[in-house]
């Protein structure tokens, strides 16, 4: 078989990006190693940046987003007995959307048949061939036979262990990662949230009052990466929000068994190039932040932002500089978000190689957010996700 | 002896304290170790805050400051071949003035005789004496005969060697440190500099190129502190300075024999309080900064203003408060200025520990910096001073 494009991987980045090309009139063929019920089954991040919501809309596919999301104009850091809120509508114009990463997933794979996307779930040992080329090529099963897709480009939205990202050669590539002493225990249950806004807190330790919805909560706390989920009962994790997030907030909580429960490690994670040859990377397959700031889902969506430009430029204008353009305009971005997403997990969490000396220096942080418009302005500016 | 207030340390915070107390009826006495001509000798800092500018307006000493210091409306980051410009003046309405620290002292001491304070210099075994009660007093020796002045109140302004923190008890007290892993070789000369206004460079390694007048030149690199000054000829601090300040500016440096030339260790350290029953501390005595920011005068300045408006509460008004207030109330600037300094310093400096992901992080931070006015803001402000 043949098409324009072959899109590894069926999360939000690859369907996105499916749609967006489907769009523009560019073929492209989809192929997902897991079914559309396990894609689905994935718990993630939850708030969207103005550039994810808009990319929705541009597809006509923000109908229950706008009904269902909760639009957010502003998120609070708590340190102690205070909470500082950042009010982004009233620093930046702009909102953010919490819409569950789970949800847009669904909108976008509920779309896909009547647009007639091409999506191929439950493809095995997908192997990318002849990056380097003009004719790139993917093998796979289906079903334990083994298929060929031919194609101008191949893009890896597949993910940090996805093979994309291992079909660019060491020689040309540079990767630059730090990982992080903890991982977060995450929490889902159809409680109402304790507060009508995020509230990320640095009382005792790190945690994280997030939600999906008006009648279900997400709560994350930060644990040694030691840790077995095994050893935390719904009721210890409660306990634990109550002592983390402080006594306001805490009064609020509403408990409730939970519907899923795991802890994640944290990572920062950035590969260099983004492009090699006729091989794209969007979202986690090129690059990794830590969820402090929910930048994961919508760093991807500016990836395949870029990515589908790039590829319409080169199939309707013939622009093969847009294509060698692409990683380092998307570069630009994922650096500022990482530089946000790891400067937030420093000023919320306790490291244990850190004294006295440095969790005064985040107390003095807070302490000059807290009295700095400007500094405000920028965290907001960040948050609510750098102009593409 | 009895006066109201003992102050010790004829540095820029002693003076700048005894013109303050005086000019407003308070008696004092200043003790200081050393010589008027030793106390001059020292070189310091050369960047004012409008805070330390306008006390000097206030005591009507800012004639020279006004002739021959230079207000700049600007800073620069560099970093490679890219030089970010911090405009001050457009993003605060407000300047710094480049005026050295020992201009500012000389300027001090010369007032000291027309304007009648007392003070005694090469005043040695300077002791505090019953600093918890209402009633301490100060030993010291002149010429070998040991003397005895009892006040009201005790002032340190003896930096970060001298005995007033020493007679704080450790029990009441807290001290918080960070020492860094590199020195800053400095070399004064006279030669006009390099740019009309300083550039911190974060190029190779660290260097900042500073001024004192239009034609004496400060610059400053980083180095191990296991250096020697031995080992730096003049000729190899300014092939290091061409290094690392990057093309554009290395091309107007202008060389020549090094007037001062030595190296300084690095150092964070705030102790709480910086008040004990009757001793509160100013300026270096109870914190340091690293230069970075050359917030160490500036702070000192600051402390002098709320001791001075303390202690003149206290006097006038007898009111107590105004001085159980001064530790919490300089403590709260004091920490942001560290955090200020100490984040300016992470930026622009290459840490032995940091790894490729720590250097993007800063190519990151200043990419950010270049592209955001909040982020520029956010910096100027705190070069020009956080509100006092």
């Amino acid at each position: 078989m043949k098409t324009q494009v072959v899109i590894v991987g069926a999360g939000p980045a690859g369907l996105l990006l499916a749609h967006l090309l489907k769009a523009e009139g560019v073929d492209c063929v989809v192929l997902e190693r897991q079914s559309g019920p396990y894609v689905l089954s994935r718990i993630r991040a939850g708030v969207l940046e103005q550039i994810t919501v808009s990319l929705m809309e541009r597809l006509g596919l923000d109908a229950r987003i706008k009904a269902e999301g909760l639009p957010h104009d502003g998120f609070n850091l708590a340190d102690g007995e205070r909470l500082i809120r950042i009010d982004i509508k009233a620093l930046t114009g702009k909102q953010v959307m919490v819409y569950g990463q789970t949800e847009l997933t669904r909108d976008l794979m509920d779309a896909a048949g009547p647009r007639g996307l091409h999506l191929i779930y439950e493809a095995g040992d997908v192997t990318l061939h002849d990056v380097e080329s003009d004719a790139p090529f993917v093998t796979y099963t289906v079903e334990g036979a083994e298929q060929r897709m031919d194609a101008r480009f191949i893009v890896g939205c597949d993910g940090f262990h996805g093979p994309s990202r291992q079909s660019i050669p060491a020689s040309v590539a540079r990767s630059f990662e730090r990982v992080y002493p903890f991982g977060w225990l995450g929490i889902l249950a159809d409680v109402p949230p304790c507060n009508h806004e995020l509230i990320y807190a640095n009382h005792d330790r790190f945690a994280l009052a997030s939600q999906r919805s008006p009648v279900r909560s997400r709560y994350y706390i930060d644990v040694p990466t030691t840790e077995r989920i095994e050893d935390w009962s719904d009721d210890r994790v409660w306990d634990e929000l109550n002592i983390r997030l402080g006594p306001e907030a805490a009064a609020h909580i509403t408990r409730g068994p939970s519907i899923e429960k795991s802890i994640a490690p944290l990572r920062s994670f950035v590969f260099e190039p983004m492009r090699h040859g006729s091989l794209l990377l969007c979202g986690d397959s090129a690059h990794i932040v830590p969820p402090t700031g929910a930048k994961g889902l919508n760093l991807a969506a500016s990836d395949v932002h870029y990515a589908s430009e790039a590829l319409v430029a080169y199939f309707r204008k013939n622009d093969a500089d847009a294509v060698v353009a692409y990683s380092d305009k998307a570069l630009a971005r994922v650096w500022k978000a990482e530089r946000f997403s790891w400067s937030l997990t420093k000023l919320m969490h306790r490291f244990p190689d850190d004294g006295p000396f440095e969790r005064r220096m985040q107390v003095a942080e807070l302490d000059y957010i807290a009295s700095s418009e400007a500094a405000q302005r920028s965290i907001a500016e960040n948050y609510v996700g750098l102009p593409v």
